[in-house]
């Protein structure tokens, strides 16, 4: 097939690579003009604009923006508005919320332009050799892009969802669960780490991924992090976010599922950001007030 | 009534001056020679030893150890069996695991001594001023004390909670809710601190005593600590604790109560002990494993 | 003062009674006309519209709404923009979201409407007799209605929070804290209540709230409680929620503050209206396909 | 190697399988006598008494304890303290609390015994055709029973991790990183089924299992739950625990380690055995008493 792909980051430009060895002719531009440069020594056809790309597609055109959530989805999807033609299709493979992409998707119906929001996991090398896709759309327009889906995935490694919305949400309540698996692993190692015992943690990991009931991706992960920083003395525990998991814990409110562990996960990664916090300044304020502990002053 | 009282740290020694003020006769002792002079010229008679505040008192003695929960309580228990005779009353006042209570109330049986457990509430102050206690005893030994208690606390201050262990544990989960309290009231100061809006900390909490639902001591406690450093800017949010809200956490663990709320209170205060953490390390470490998530360099 | 009030339920009935109480003069009107007719009774000049009570008010006019937070009051904000005119003061007794609160004191601001938020804590009988009220406002506009919360209010229980949506953002955080204190408290109880002993849950109450750390409203509340109905036998667990824990939770996840107690204690509400849980399901199917564990069937 | 088997149940039985295919000599018994006859047609040398296992291996004897933690643990090492021989080997592979295991292997250490504990993950399956086994032990018996752990694991899945007591600890971690897993991948099923989409939970699994990030064992599980029972309508969401994961929290609050993720798995476990909960109750009763918000009578 013929694909336009807006966005030449670590994803995006896995993402063609691996459309590329399909046989798929890839249209695709980025505002990093090198970017552009490489990805046509690499044998697509890169191009200057999203005008130019999208004159360059025949119809209906295939559009993939993989570009970062938020105002930039915004403003690539506000100028395919104006240059896509009726019958158009336009695929979001960034973490966008899947309120904007309902919203988004109403928008471009307006003009008649159909929307699919795909959430698409497995990280860069999963990009590059095989990822794992959700894919929300009408079902009519998933028919036509199947093949796409087809061949970026690893086998059985893509799904139609159901309806528009319905891809990123999925990947959203992913990310939520890889929270929580992540930071159930990080705990353990932690008792491991201040108990009385001695572990080899790269060893460790190696074992429980050979026929334990936690082994997993993340614990392959995990053996690889240690197996280059034994006790990881060279990292500072600090565990940002971008967005997925706050949400996933929105949406468990806004459904009343209590959802501790999501939430918990995402609360530990924010305290991981502070250095000192004002809760524990007030606790230990009471503590002295009441009892006459101690302040540990500054 | 007659009392011996061991340990004049901050609780011991404002208790006996709380008991002189009501008329009982205290002798008094403690490791700190310094304190026994102190509690003599304040109107007690202050002994050197344990053994000399036992020959001190009449039978059946009345005999209050006030000092710190674990092995010092232990010694000074084993010391008493020795020399206290068949009847005696021993009472604990302190902060003690009511496992340990349990069993040494057993051990003290076998001499023939009573053994009485009293959670003590309120701090320094209350036990200077009118304390709140909570009494675990065999019905007839409480009716012997109980005049220690009713002057010793504030009015309606003072419970009989039933038989050995109910002090204690009652005291443990006391200050299990006490964590809970302290920890949501820090966390919505902390949302404040990090809002857009610009409060004067003193004076909501001045104006959240004067009727709203979180009405409490806590809270008066918080607005004077408020009034001494507006913004605690003076302190560290080191939390320390000391043994009721983990026994709290434990029990509840043991009985399958889900109790979300005080266990994270105590976990955060763990989580404020340290500077970095391992599960944080491990987190990140998995981010930029799967995502090349950039990670914090030591 | 001449004040209108919009929103004759259980609040805004008994603040239009504390008003007349201190002599102010209330222009009141309610959809349900019972209400308007008895509070006619009382002493105020009830009216059947919004529009009448708009012109029954002199310039600048004081208009209070108390209705349920959302549509209710968007609706009422949007009458009321039609018929009031620059200058007026229109106040949002209600809990509003912060969000709402900030948008529309802008949309007022075109039409040179003044916008005031205020937070009210005490429940109907502090509404009655001395609430606790939490106000944002300009600062010249705040001091044209101060009079009326300085009558409304316990002495020291009024105060003006700053700038538009401080009142209602305080009032959320408010509400988280009391949702964590009420967690806490109610956590303790069900540790007692599967413990080994035999607490008078009344009496510990009672107890507590002479002279212990943990000494509150909400213990006291507490106490009235177990005196209707010791072992609380005749009611469910089930505990609903009115949107300002949830929000003060989505308020810590904006600010990246880790609020784990008042989250916690939202989470457990959520479980509390579910019979049965898919997460339990989940686990439980989990268990039984590693481990043979049994399942409960249905 | 000759290998004396005490146990024969669901894990046991599978173990002597498996060692007997790997050319192990097995004397196995067990008190339920028709699973002795069984393991004899299987080619075990089945006797009926512990006595007899004993007296059947040459020394210095490999003798495998598989039987429940606790007081039958306790009970069978008391009895082979009495007919072991200094030198002999016991080892126990079933969930014991390392505590327990220090304090044993203490005791037989007296008797010149040598104690190994083995955590064996992996399940029933694992048992029988390759565990995951994490072996704590004197490095010199390590040496003599290596070949079992061999022969018994998957390629990789076995790991001596140090002294006596290690091999019980890192199986407890295990499973309280494994109750964290569970209860992040539970969560996310439950905001799925609440959401307003309509996903096919085996399918959704069986894509995950393909390139995504949470690919692991414990989805390849959750795929077969769903495709047993698309929506888990046949079971209900109690979820029992069997001390592993107690023992984990236990743990993290004696080594101070924040781990709220798998200490709220285990408490959301404890919630789903409760059908009502005097917390709920307490809750619902104050915000009766506070706001007249009404109460759910039973």
């Amino acid at each position: 097939m013929q694909i336009g792909m807006i966005g030449l980051g670590k994803m995006g430009y896995n993402l063609v690579l691996n459309l590329l060895d399909h046989n798929h002719e890839v249209v695709a531009t980025d505002v990093n003009k090198e970017q552009v440069k490489n990805i046509t020594n690499d044998g697509a056809t890169g191009v200057e604009s999203i005008k130019e790309l999208v004159s360059g597609l025949s119809t209906p055109r295939v559009v993939w923006m993989m570009v970062p959530a938020g105002n930039i989805t915004e403003d690539v999807l506000a100028e395919l508005k104006n240059v896509l033609e009726p019958g158009d299709i336009v695929i979001d493979g960034g973490n966008s919320n899947y309120k904007d992409t309902l919203r988004r998707a109403e928008e471009l119906k307006e003009k008649e332009l159909h929307f699919v929001d795909v959430g698409t996991s497995g990280g860069t090398d999963g990009a590059r050799n095989g990822a794992c896709t959700m894919i929300g759309a009408e079902p009519e327009v998933f028919e036509i892009i199947e093949p796409i889906f087809k061949d970026l995935s690893v086998e059985n490694g893509y799904l139609y969802t159901g309806k528009v919305g319905s891809g990123h949400f999925l990947k959203m309540v992913h990310n939520g669960i890889e929270y929580g698996m992540m930071q159930a692993i990080a705990e353990g190692f932690e008792v491991l780490e201040k108990s009385q015992f001695d572990y080899d943690y790269e060893a460790v990991a190696k074992m429980w991924n050979h026929g334990s009931v936690v082994r997993s991706w993340l614990m392959e992960l995990t053996q690889n992090a240690f197996s280059k920083d034994p006790k990881l003395e060279g990292i500072k525990g600090v565990m940002n976010s971008s967005g997925e998991g706050k949400w996933t814990v929105e949406a468990a409110l806004d459904l009343q599922v209590p959802a501790p562990v999501i939430a918990l996960s995402l609360m530990m990664r924010y305290r991981s950001l502070e250095d000192d916090t004002f809760t524990g300044k007030v606790v230990a304020a009471l503590r002295n007030e009441f009892g006459g502990h101690a302040v540990v002053k500054k």
